[in-house]
């Protein structure tokens, strides 16, 4: 397969945009990753989102965006993964491209959620999870999440405020990203008096939705002549089961380990070469997992890494440098493009104040229901 | 890319089956397309399907179709193109084996879509067009090609009757398939006395929904050893319009044309050498329509095709031969799958009663929305 890198990037920023329509916003980035590629059409289109059928009374997004974005006729489909969308959509278009299929290719990931109930978007939400066997059962998509972090703080001896600095450092980050949905300093005592959502976790263990799109332009590595090229090293996905009571070990992400061991080998790199990992925190709990199933700390150490300050952008594993889920926000299915469009901003050194010095290896992990669907992709500047 | 064949196909009946749940029906015709295979494993799963997010209230099919068919850890999609999904799903699992991503793939199309009222499927299927410009405009899916529908016999001068042999045909076709959901013959007087839905569309121009799965198996066809292989010689995607006004021409599949043009171009061949079409005859007006624009008649003669006994198994170009959409059943994300089945069986000379003689090449069209994805393959028995 061919090398491919990555020549243009788009976003909006997210929030509640009841005045725009899914189209819209689903354009605005696919136009702006066009211009930051200086091209003007894509051989390929490739969507991710997870519920506009639902919310949107939408299916078909492909030529809906392509039409819109001015890319008529373009071979375009949707790739659904739950809030692991947009990865899948990107590693849909990756493989495209590296094949010789297309010559380039556009990922866009949209969502525009906030136009209904929030009872209606977490009943949305909880199609990530089983819907047999979870859902019909009672549980919500953070009542999972919530089991598992009350087991795991069990399990290791945590207490809740040893998670602050996760949410902390994402706040801090999305204070300097204009495409953020939250822009306020979070302390510590702000994290521990936070309204409890399902017990353990709170309104600030947890990424708020919105509406924002992101996209990506890809072409071939060997077409492209500039002095710097951000390369697409490493790509994989890897499956768990959906429903969490089916797996032998709730607290460790399986899915996570076999995805970025896979594409550590891909890109010849590990752990300690990584400069920044933008991670999957939909939820505090998750931002552990992801690391420990990584390789950056042992099992049950995650919260660890906060505590000691590494997560920073000048840390040894900066994570949520842009915001992450939690303060830039969690338009579901198009977060894992904005993933890999603040990984681009950092190898580029276009990351401002919380650039993080040196970046030239960046990676990026999106999840799809509780750890059911695992995407890594390594990206590296060359 | 490497030459990818086809070497395991699997299907459900197509019906109401309101005792068995989604991942059931899915993983039936996932192990029945591994056993035909005679494999154990994959290494990638592609889930074509349009609706479950909706009406069953289940996303995230990748993982859940891995895990019950006995796949955990595989890396799974969904890949959503409205009606077009089955096919956009094997288009990805064709290039991720073409490229050399995968040594192997399963492709299932899935759709469960008769556990709610027909008012609740009316509205779903409605997602593949334009929320906001057409069905806010309160205009279902079946009156969209009802309008398309009028303006062909306006324009063309040709009367309701003249669609007749396209059910008749499927009608006919069915009976011999196990599979099919419909199994009873069609006469004419049966087709112009049938209940109206939206004139000049009747029942019987109209195809039913079903839940049903199909899968195939995919592999590099230099693995394959066998006296005769089934090749993957052409695959194209193109798209048009979500909304059939933003067309200057509702009568032509401008789509459908480009991605038949470029699948006869990878395949090297033309209409003359296709032995049979499983086209995408939701309503008789596709069939016209898709005939057309493929190139099997001028623009405007489909329906000659039809009442000169061109279509049937031994005919020039036969179509729908176990049925289409028409009287196999339309389970709406899982058609494009049972279409390359049904081509597959052809090329192998499985098709029993319904067998076109000496069947060498065959090429099946997947149509999501009215017109605005559509996907061409060509397979070859070599």
């Amino acid at each position: 397969m061919r090398s491919v890198a990555i020549i243009g990037i788009g976003q909006t920023i997210i929030n509640e945009q009841w005045g725009r329509s899914l189209r819209q916003i689903a354009a605005e980035a696919t136009l702006a990753a066009l211009k930051d590629a200086g091209c003007e059409s894509a051989d390929g289109l490739f969507v991710g989102n997870m519920m506009s059928g639902t919310v949107n009374n939408q299916n078909n997004l492909g030529p809906l965006v392509a039409d819109w974005a001015g890319l008529k006729g373009t071979g375009a489909v949707k790739v659904e993964a739950a809030c692991a969308s947009g990865a899948a959509a990107f590693r849909s278009g990756l493989i495209a491209v590296a094949s010789g299929d297309l010559e380039s290719a556009l990922v866009v990931g949209v969502e525009k959620m906030t136009d209904m109930t929030s009872h209606d978007v977490t009943a949305a939400l909880a199609t990530a999870s089983d819907a047999d066997y979870e859902v019909d059962m009672g549980v919500s998509f953070v009542g999972l999440n919530a089991l598992i972090m009350r087991r795991y703080m069990h399990e290791y001896g945590w207490k809740h405020a040893d998670f602050a600095p996760f949410t902390i450092n994402a706040h801090a980050n999305a204070l300097h990203n204009p495409f953020a949905r939250l822009n306020h300093k979070i302390t510590l005592e702000d994290f521990e008096k936070a309204v409890m959502i399902a017990s353990p976790i709170n309104l600030l263990d947890a990424s708020p939705i919105g509406d924002g799109a992101a996209a990506i332009y890809i072409v071939p590595a060997e077409s492209v002549h500039a002095k710097t090229r951000i390369l697409v090293t490493g790509s994989s996905s890897a499956t768990d089961t959906i429903a969490i009571h089916d797996r032998p070990d709730a607290l460790f992400l399986t899915a996570a380990y076999k995805s970025a061991q896979e594409a550590y080998q891909q890109a010849g790199v590990g752990p300690n070469d990584i400069d920044l990992f933008e991670l999957h925190d939909a939820f505090t709990i998750m931002s552990s997992l992801s690391l420990e199933a990584c390789g950056f700390c042992e099992r049950g150490q995650g919260p660890r890494l906060g505590l000691d300050g590494e997560i920073v952008p000048t840390g040894r594993v900066p994570i949520a440098t842009r915001g992450g889920l939690k303060a830039r926000g969690h338009p579901v299915g198009a977060t894992g493009i904005y993933q890999l469009v603040e990984v681009v901003q950092q190898l580029r050194g276009d990351a401002g104040d919380t650039q993080v010095p040196g970046a030239c290896i960046g990676m990026a992990q999106n999840i799809g229901g509780s750890g059911a669907t695992i995407i890594t992709h390594i990206l590296k500047r060359e």
